[in-house]
């Protein structure tokens, strides 16, 4: 940490001390192999439920595109992070140890007795435990992803926000060739057409570590700045599994586009040229307050 | 330059000064960001007609898959090199001041008040000097990415092609994904299928810089044989956007397909084998003729 | 050879000497150009095929799409092998040689006068001798991808395996995006979907190798293990050719698929709860039973 966040946190020793335990705390929480349990366990819930009915038979027809698919979504965020920083595309194959955990996962999710491990893992109690690992897991994803770029490319900070982005929920982005594996060609599901809380959290989150790391815009310590995101995804998790609040982002979006991408200028300019495109006008903005949900 | 080109030059003393003093002028020509401003407005401008009369809805509702599909094919070319030759994907986003320009025009293209840019970059006398500017970016890019591939695999002239040829217009190749991004899929739309007058300029330009750089075919000077393509580049294009002649490639090409692709031998064994295939054949001849227009 | 396998062979000379006099004869088979050639005839006649009636015609109208087309399909595993392991993806176009064989080849098969040169090659004696030398051919491509692959990334297991196996079957792996350039769209076609006959032989292979390579389980010298994998190709593409046996598979995956997929647990869950759900397994198994064939 440099010298002037910590002169910053000398006048609130409270804050920083707790950041500071937190902060081991965390560095020494294993993550191997209960979070990579939960990573594998939401990944395939996510296949399972993407396959929908015909999961089953699916699983039971096709076991090797059952498993390279959902081989895609565990590791979705190694290969993008591999292609894009010019790595080896196998590079999340390299640990076979990984390969192995998430294959016993997969079959275990997939073709158990009775299906009891996914009856089991949609049980609400064990099913909010395990996407509360899963978050801490993106977390740590999305700050690695910084960390990575940042050592191979020290200065160029859109490649350093998209590696966040795409570690943190590279199965958005995989989603289109995921599912092409399993025989289903959906062209019109590329996740920027329709980001998902997830993608937006992440760009949300990328931004944050980036700033944090590459400038001193961000007074806080580096520890508290992740146990903040790290909150943040668990929350926001919760509240979706629980209360059913799906996109807190909305608000700002709709704020957003009416200042910088057209809405005041557009609204202007349809009061000027009077009101014969107002039918026209009118439809766009309700396909713009409904489709992004 | 080899002695060989120097020695024939010396009796036509004219033309090698007048090259030469063209060439330094060139190298000496400030291309960042003039050129690159021409480039990306001919980018959006290419999106833009893409998207047809749709083009300012979904500007509106999906701001960041419209950003995405521009900077792919603004950068279009430096991806598709860096895939092929081994560098990181991201690479061309290395650079994070052409990917702030870049960002700029697409905002300025887009969102502009009253549409006042765009309405401006269609203007033909504007568009006129935008678009010769981009063909002298385009012959640039082809000779960068010629020299880039020498560089890094000295013996491999496919490479050094291939590489010319999608720096040049890499925009057409990566077409099918960049509409895919969009929620469009075009799967008929592959460039080789009908390759436009751009791509087939870039395939001639490409293959005179890889026998430029490494044979002792061209006798011209290095400089000479630039600004030959750099003129057929520029002259072609404000042929098309002023006479409206397209694509000056196609009797060359009827009479390649005639000679080397099967024209003459099809034609002969329709004569042989008697006039039972005469109807299939016709139809196939005026597909042909009608389809690479 | 470990010593260990050396001492297993000394009590058997006669084998050991007839697979080592097998090896050195195999080492010094001379592959280029030949098995080259063979290998890019299979490539061609499997893209006219693919085209059907409609080859000439494509081959004629599109010259371009239809050379890329087929250099994908000659080049697949090359490809794949190079994107996996992070090296340039034009790596197999660095050797200009083989990429002026291979279109050599390509012309030879779609424009040779009166189509002579592609009536040859289906010719059945010719075939058969074409054929096998492309398994020979292809049992080199999965030995030599294990072994570049132990080079590169020695622990990684999954890595070697993937290896070999993309380099002995990438054509098919290939297929969707070979077809896209030539303007098909076939997404349900991916591989593993419904895998073919040459796939599983490589993926047999590639463990074989994997296992010989890494692990001291097959105590058979290295040369007998090669020759094993090449008579196993070479026996059931003849009887493929010559008896249409297409798959020998299908037993083994049968009971694979009931004892660790889900068949056993199936049928018994189906006992416990009951025949209301019988309707629905029943034909499930019954679509089971018809679509891996």
């Amino acid at each position: 940490m440099p010298l002037s966040k910590q002169m910053a946190f000398t006048n609130r020793p409270f804050l920083y001390d707790l950041a500071l335990s937190l902060k081991s705390n965390v560095t020494k929480l294993k993550m191997w192999p209960y979070f990579d349990i939960a990573h594998c366990v939401m990944c395939c819930l996510a296949v399972r439920e993407d396959l929908g009915s015909g999961s089953i038979p699916f699983s039971r027809k096709h076991p090797i595109a059952c498993w390279l698919s959902t081989m895609m979504v565990v590791f979705a965020g190694g290969f993008l992070a591999a292609l894009f920083l010019g790595e080896p595309l196998l590079e999340p194959f390299r640990n076979t140890q990984s390969v192995l955990l998430a294959t016993a996962v997969w079959y275990a999710m997939f073709y158990s007795p009775f299906d009891v491990i996914y009856k089991l893992s949609k049980f609400l109690p064990i099913k909010i435990v395990i996407a509360a690992m899963k978050e801490v897991y993106r977390c740590k994803k999305v700050y690695d992803g910084v960390n990575h770029a940042a050592k191979l490319f020290p200065n160029a900070w859109m490649i350093l926000f998209i590696t966040g982005l795409v570690k943190g929920n590279g199965a958005g982005f995989i989603k289109i060739l995921e599912r092409l594996i399993r025989g289903v060609w959906t062209p019109t599901a590329f996740e920027f057409l329709q980001p998902s809380f997830p993608t937006k959290a992440c760009i949300v989150a990328s931004i944050i570590f980036v700033l944090d790391k590459k400038t001193e815009l961000i007074s806080a310590p580096h520890a508290l700045v992740y146990f903040g995101i790290v909150i943040f995804f668990v929350y926001f998790k919760l509240s979706s599994l629980l209360l059913g609040i799906h996109d807190p982002f909305i608000p700002f979006e709709n704020l957003c586009c009416a200042v910088f991408f057209g809405g005041i200028w557009d609204s202007m300019q349809r009061a000027v040229t009077g009101g014969n495109k107002n039918a026209e006008s009118t439809a766009k903005n309700e396909v713009r307050a409904t489709v992004p949900h």
